[in-house]
């Protein structure tokens, strides 16, 4: 299909985002070339990882991702593509294929070490362009993934410790926030299926927000509530309204499960 | 041609553009994506109702036009697909279509209401994703309308009553601001038409902007003008400055034509 | 191949962007549309005039670049179709053209002059959808340049004075910072082959900056350092930092190159 997605921390005001488009049409004129995200914050890798994982299963079997996220570039940090489910996705090493990995368990992975298949000049400062964008144009016109570089074993991909689930010294389920988007909602890393229970009562700090319900007008404006959002997750909204406003709540902020009164 | 069009209200920091075009991709791989707008104000369906106007007719016959502004996801709300001047738009049917509706008298439309064409999961909190962008794709693809659910009357379709030029207790004509640009011009309501009489002098809020001038180099520096639009509608605009800032005006304030010194 | 890319200061809230895009598609239905940036401060000539030349040739031979930055719409300035390098852009001529015919040396142009190629009705606002798309899609879809209007010299092409790098009283090297990323990285107009000298000490304002180096990690965290960035030019950054923040500086500022302690 050569489908391509792009998720980067480049923000829009600079070239970047487009100088790697231009790099994978140069390679691949057929590719299909689709925006996920530039707004990353700034090497944040776990916003990265999670929106990943979100995303990949949306697009048809055969699609490659690209993730640029790269606080190491220039470093010893590897890049690799790792194939899973039917989707190939090429990035750093850097742990923001956490959350992707531990869904679909890969099958294949790769250093992209290959250097006839990067730019015949590498910027020390642009892997993106350089090496990441090139190694997805021929993964999209159909090069074997085994022509990137090394071959390396998926137990090897590195993957970050902190984006699961944890639980409170009391014993309940803890998450976090791990975006606020647009509208205020507050996108958890708590999957759907944790919360099926009627007894769970969630919280947000110090704030209950009640039983899991289904959509935004299962609440009276103005209040929050808790309900799965469109990534399969937990998510705390207010209806019509913003819940990172009326909760004072943001990124990296506790999410809590409980079964009792607290 | 397999065009699908995108406005919403999504702005561009979250996943949710790309998950809906990989909802597209999924079922149409041929699509050609383009992105009008997704920074329209959060459930702002006057904004969206009057760009959606704007753009339709500059593409080619056949292209599929989709606007998520949907304050009502996950509510009774019908989503609808909407053929006139041999384009389509599928939207929920919430007054977003007001605008494009009276410019092209729709001919054709059916309730998005196929089961079997949505997503197989539909969240409740992403109709866009799970029942407006498959159905676009499917239209994309040369499905005809009539298989994406239930026929119903054009006459049926919501409109807003706040979207025409009124008139002031003075009997002038009276428009609104209903956008204010990058570049700080004031795009009005009010059709080019009503203004091409010489006589007419156009006031924004207590401030008379003057006759009608043809381009923004008809104004001194620093000095506002009123002229027609790149929409075909009145604009306020200041020669290399912006009116927003030199008027104090914005989105929803009044513009007045008066034929008679006030 | 028909690609066709778009570098302008329209911002992404308005719909100026996706109707230039229905205006391409309409003539050029197979075009592939590439954004390189909208967020060029607005009519700010110089930004665009450095970000062009930094992009065009990661592109394929035969693409298509339109730039609409056009503080001159609706007067007398030309719009140009150039070619050059195998690459052909089309602009108003007010010397966004500059940096990019200074790196090709261009082999012809044509003012783009011929109405029967514009659009039925051309806004006196809007000439980027009404002038530049159409000419855009008619070159994508194979039109000869010489179709688009009448040939001119291309010595003839304005061409902005103060895009180069100058020279300090004390008789060194100095240029300035074009643009500011996302990052805090101060981009410059100083082409890397000047600084490539290791007496070279390179000073933003009052601030001793040092040597250049490779890559950000040659600094310690937080710690300035001069580097060549992907655009091939002096860029100042700071380890796991903003230059910008670090340095007060910004678009405009002077850098300069000494040989000898200040």
């Amino acid at each position: 299909l050569g489908i391509v997605t792009l998720t980067t921390d480049f923000g829009l005001q600079d070239e970047y985002v487009g100088a790697m488009k231009g790099a994978v049409l140069a390679r691949c004129p057929g590719a299909v070339l689709v925006d996920i995200c530039h707004q990353i914050e700034p090497q944040d890798i776990r916003q990265a990882a999670f929106m990943l994982a979100a995303v990949v299963n949306q697009f048809p079997t055969g699609s490659v991702h690209v993730v640029v996220v790269d606080p190491g570039v220039g470093t010893g940090r590897a890049i690799v593509a790792v194939r899973g489910a039917g989707q190939t996705v090429v990035a750093p090493d850097n742990g923001v294929l956490t959350c992707w990995i531990a869904a679909v368990t890969p099958e294949k992975a790769v250093r992209v070490d290959n250097p006839h298949l990067h730019s015949p000049v590498v910027s020390p400062t642009f892997h993106g362009r350089d090496i990441i964008a090139p190694a997805a144009a021929h993964l999209a016109k159909g090069l074997p993934m085994a022509a990137l570089g090394t071959a390396m074993p998926c137990r090897d991909l590195y993957r970050r410790a902190d984006l699961g689930v944890g639980t409170t010294a009391g014993g309940d389920p803890e998450g976090i926030v791990v975006a606020v988007d647009r509208f205020g909602n507050l996108v958890t890393n708590v999957p759907g299926a944790m919360v099926d229970d009627p007894r769970m009562r969630i919280w947000v700090g110090d704030r209950e927000v009640g039983r899991l319900k289904t959509t935004y007008a299962d609440a009276d404006p103005g209040q929050p509530l808790a309900l799965i959002g469109s990534r399969g997750t937990l998510e705390i909204a207010v209806n019509q309204g913003s819940a990172a406003q009326l909760l004072a709540a943001g990124r990296g902020d506790s999410v809590v499960l409980r079964r009792t009164p607290r």
